[in-house]
């Protein structure tokens, strides 16, 4: 091994040490607060933002939801959210392909964490290093828009083997597309039996209520355990 | 500055100097082969591997091609290009985001470089982090479905200054999504205004000669200028 090559592997090796023991500060302090993160995993474009404007005039009728938009140069998300009247913070990663436990843990000041249900954050939009970063959340939900084809779990399985949940988004266009639904359901399967799987449309509203009343239970589950 | 940051940053630069160093090695080795390297890059499912196997039966027609398919685990995409019969070797990066010059180099003497007159390097999915890395291509091509959204080239404005062309792929999903399209080309043509755009349909065919026939001419240009 080159010794160029063995210092990148410890100063990367650092790093997720570093980030690992962040994460478990903050996930300390979601628990302290009695609220729920979770982090939403995805492609550019496979409609993460969208699913965060249906999900969340939904959710906040019962709940107190905040949300952290990460994103690589604009605010374009945050601004998106911030006209649902949802506490909102941006987190530009300046050219980073994905957040990390220190980004999130300066933020988080800046809530009022007194009745915070639900931290919803969206990474920036990218199926693969997001999936290597902690940030403290309870867990991760995938966000995968189908027309991006059926091969692509078992491409990029790491992150389904670390999710609790994926929505497969744009069921709409389903009839439009190759994609064949079963082998993309079979290959998440295969790749992490217990994920739930949620088959959405965002555009015309199709299987959004199952989602929503999953992730409403998931906070009452949350808060029951730690209580 | 904290002192593992300053290591961090240092060995990223160390990392990136020594890729640049490579890429330029690869890049005289392309020169002197008189072959055209592309390097294409996307999101998962943007459509890179179909593209290409709407392209390579029509281009080699005319001209021995290539294929590099980078990927993160499995060979999926180079046994779809394999049934083509053209000549294709597999990278996976292990988890990596990008492929690398380094990655590069080593699968070159793999190829039979006599008659080779175009080599197509297809990125691992992801806009975000192969943007960074050259790995001695002539050029840069994105790959972008509009189904992703009209806001993609603004929030990833990286790749889209360094490719020479974009191709707007899934053409044919249009008028069943609310993507602008005059909004779409005004942002890329505000980050790169000599970039050139492609708009694709690799289900029904559309556009694709346009495309071709570009290609086929860059091809040309490139042996012109390296006689």
């Amino acid at each position: 091994m080159l010794e160029s090559n063995r210092r990148e592997i410890e100063v990367m090796a650092n790093l997720l040490s570093s980030n690992d023991t962040q994460a478990e500060i903050n996930r300390a302090f979601f628990r302290k607060s009695q609220c729920l993160a979770i982090n939403i995993i995805g492609s550019p474009g496979a409609g993460k933002t969208t699913l965060l404007e249906k999900t969340l005039p939904l959710l906040t009728k019962s709940l107190q939801v905040g949300v952290i938009e990460g994103d690589i140069f604009t605010s374009k998300d945050a601004d998106r959210i911030a006209t649902h009247d949802i506490p909102v913070i941006q987190i530009n990663t300046g050219g980073g392909c994905h957040l990390d436990s220190k980004m999130v843990s300066k933020v988080l000041p800046e809530f009022d964490w007194n009745a915070m249900d639900l931290m919803i954050i969206e990474n920036v939009g990218n199926l693969v290093c997001p999936a290597d970063f902690d940030l403290g959340e309870a867990f991760k939900v995938i966000v995968l828009s189908i027309v991006e084809g059926d091969d692509k779990p078992s491409k990029y399985p790491v992150i389904f083997r670390n999710a609790k949940a994926v929505v497969l988004n744009k069921m709409d266009l389903e009839a439009l597309t190759d994609v064949n639904m079963e082998i993309m359901k079979q290959d998440i399967l295969a790749i992490n039996p217990h994920i739930r799987i949620f088959e959405v449309s965002c555009r015309n509203g199709n299987g959004l209520s199952q989602w929503i009343s999953w992730l409403n239970q998931e906070v009452l589950n949350f808060k029951d355990q730690n209580l």
